[in-house]
């Protein structure tokens, strides 16, 4: 005899607590950079509140976790719900967590209303989706779903020079289970909307209809040593300047196109006070819609840095150049979202996305949806990111009844 | 009996080409940081070449070491002549080495010539000169002279957070030796130019007159974090991008005031690709002979970052700001330099000096005398700093005859 499954608000707010509680920053915030202690810690915690709500627990070899609840035909492929534990350094509590715990209170609140799916459902907590530690981001899920091998994500190396496949033997996440290579009925994430548009419109839920272009490219920027004293600035072939001028110039050539491009990362060789630097490199960071407009973009961008080199006598290397393609999730799954969001009175609107998430990965593996709630003020990658809780649980119940009809579709 | 006394040429070479050999870098350069294991190397290299010559070596508590050829009368303060065998990361094979290597050739010459000296003569290496690694520079030489107090010298840290005074035990250099508080009749170093005038005017020897003003102002700039991805760019508080355009407006208002600013060190937190930037501190030198034109600068450059700061939402603070005064060299130093190489034929120049040198923390306590000798295309600080065997030698000659001139003098 089953009831009406009701997510518990309380209880899913609880559970953000208390997971942000782990690599707590000063401000509210979080930093548990994958692989670290830090996440270590997160995915004890995620396994023994799997456990606790009866969840059989698999680790696969990228220390992807997955927590089952059976179906009554354990043969058909099941429904995946869940997104990611890792934060940025510093991050915020929602950004990856939300859609984590949110998919977790599903499954207890599905268990305590006594009803049995036809399709097994899982919670899943996918390995570095950040990005921020090891590069590229979506890495778990990303060899989950293909696009990245198996061997490329154990040999990403951070800052330090530690591999990521040494950090997750040393956390003791390296799973038994093959990664990927099983058949899914489907996946669906939850997760902030990390951007303003949900709030500007008071609107509860968003049904994410694509992802835009999402261009990375590392530069180098080559000039020479010399001695800040004594080389005379007009005669300094400054790197670090050169770097400063090309972002400079990336701001504006984005205004002009009215698109989006932004520079979040630098470094310098040999970052001294006395030595005119040699070398800089930074990555350029593009959201775009329009292929058309993502290609003016970036000439417009390699045209300009080709302008500095000249004049300064510096030269502009290409390090690496990856673009994400649009991913387009399926109407039936759109639909899906935005039936049971209505249903359940809850506003919905459909977005494009212009972040980066695992639903990216698993699009082009079988049907998935996305769902944005809120962010308040469109704040997140930032120990300010803040969502309500009633916003938290109207998109884990938007989560839930969306998984029991996929899960209990004939 | 004595004879004149004559510097080798081959000699001093050869040990520049072997200490090169130490920390040599794959483009002929040398990456000798002070306190590391190839620092060390320099250190035992030199010790070794000392005791050979017959000079007897004490280390002081700041790992500054002295060669000491006795005179006839020890009692009276000795003179000191010497450089720095630590360099840049990368660095040359001159600027350092061959002040201290031309000092040693030069007590070899005397001896050789079997001279003895009323004043004992002193060889001496200054402990980190550079400031590359732990900052700021002239340390060794600057607690030597009661410009820098032991203990913050000990305390420097660097980047990796390892203490100068540990790494100096490390490397088993702390010697017994009080640091400074000794008479000296004199100091004489010789050191390359690291700028273009002797070069462009076909000069031998300059006669160092005084420095210039020296100023370090370290900025931090305050942003926000936000997701660069999902922020529109005109709403990121990046401070990153704060910094570029303060780099770049540094060096506009350095060209407008005909004067000298650099910057050629910055960092960024979180610096990743997908957070947008909540910090960024870089560092801005300036070189100004004129006290009315470095306090322009100064606040031209205040003004500009105030007004990159309204205008994007950042916040600039200052976390450090030292001004070395200049030092001017007495008139019967400078005048010492001119008469002996003018003696001895070679074509002599007076020149200030741009860059900081150990000259400059001896300065205050004893007279002190600064000989610069040509670097090719003015280049240093860089793996392709040169200076020809025979302009070496001609600067030892002189550095000899100087010190010879000091030490008999009644």
């Amino acid at each position: 005899m089953s009831n009406a499954p009701k997510i518990d608000q309380d209880r899913l707010w609880q559970d953000l607590m208390a997971m942000a509680c782990l690599g707590a920053t000063t401000q509210g915030g979080c930093d548990r950079l994958t692989l670290t202690d830090a996440d270590a810690a997160s995915r004890n915690l995620f396994r023994l509140w799997c456990e606790d709500a009866g969840l059989a627990v698999r680790v696969d070899g990228m220390g992807n976790m997955f927590a089952r609840r059976e179906g009554t035909e354990p043969d058909l492929p099941p429904v995946l719900m869940g997104s990611h534990l890792d934060t940025q350094s510093p991050g915020g509590k929602f950004d990856g967590p939300l859609g984590v715990l949110a998919a977790l209170e599903s499954a207890r609140a599905i268990d305590r209303a006594g009803i049995v799916t036809r399709r097994a459902i899982e919670v899943v907590n996918w390995t570095n989706e950040e990005g921020a530690r090891f590069a590229p981001g979506l890495m778990g899920s990303g060899v989950f779903g293909g696009a990245v091998p198996l061997d490329a994500a154990y040999a990403a190396q951070d800052r330090e020079g530690r591999t990521f496949g040494a950090e997750l033997a040393r956390i003791r996440y390296r799973g038994e289970e093959p990664v990927g290579g099983r058949p899914l009925d489907s996946y669906i994430e939850l997760h902030v909307e990390q951007g303003p548009e949900l709030e500007a419109k008071g609107t509860a839920i968003a049904a994410v209809t694509h992802s835009n272009y999402l261009v990375y490219i590392t530069f180098e920027c080559l000039g020479a040593n010399g001695h800040t004293q004594a080389t005379h600035f007009q005669r300094q072939r400054n790197a670090l300047l050169g770097a400063a001028k090309a972002l400079v110039a990336i701001e504006r050539i984005a205004a002009e196109h009215e698109s989006r491009a932004a520079v979040s990362q630098l470094d310098v060789w040999p970052n001294n006070r006395v030595n005119v630097p040699h070398r800089a490199t930074f990555t350029v960071m593009m959201v775009e819609p329009s292929r058309e407009k993502m290609l003016g973009l970036r000439g417009a961008i390699m045209a300009a840095l080709e302008e500095i080199g000249a004049t300064a006598g510096l030269t502009f290397n290409i390090l690496a150049d990856a673009t994400r393609e649009p991913v387009i999730f399926p109407e039936e799954m759109v639909t899906l979202v935005e039936d049971v969001a209505s249903e359940l009175g809850h506003s919905v609107m459909r977005l494009s996305a212009n972040t980066g998430h695992d639903a990216l990965s698993l699009g082009p593996i079988c049907p998935t949806a996305l769902i944005f709630v809120p962010s308040r003020d469109g704040i997140s990658h930032s120990e300010f990111e803040y969502t309500a809780p009633e916003q938290c649980a109207a998109g884990a119940e938007v989560l839930m009844h969306a998984v029991l009809r996929r899960a209990n579709r004939r």
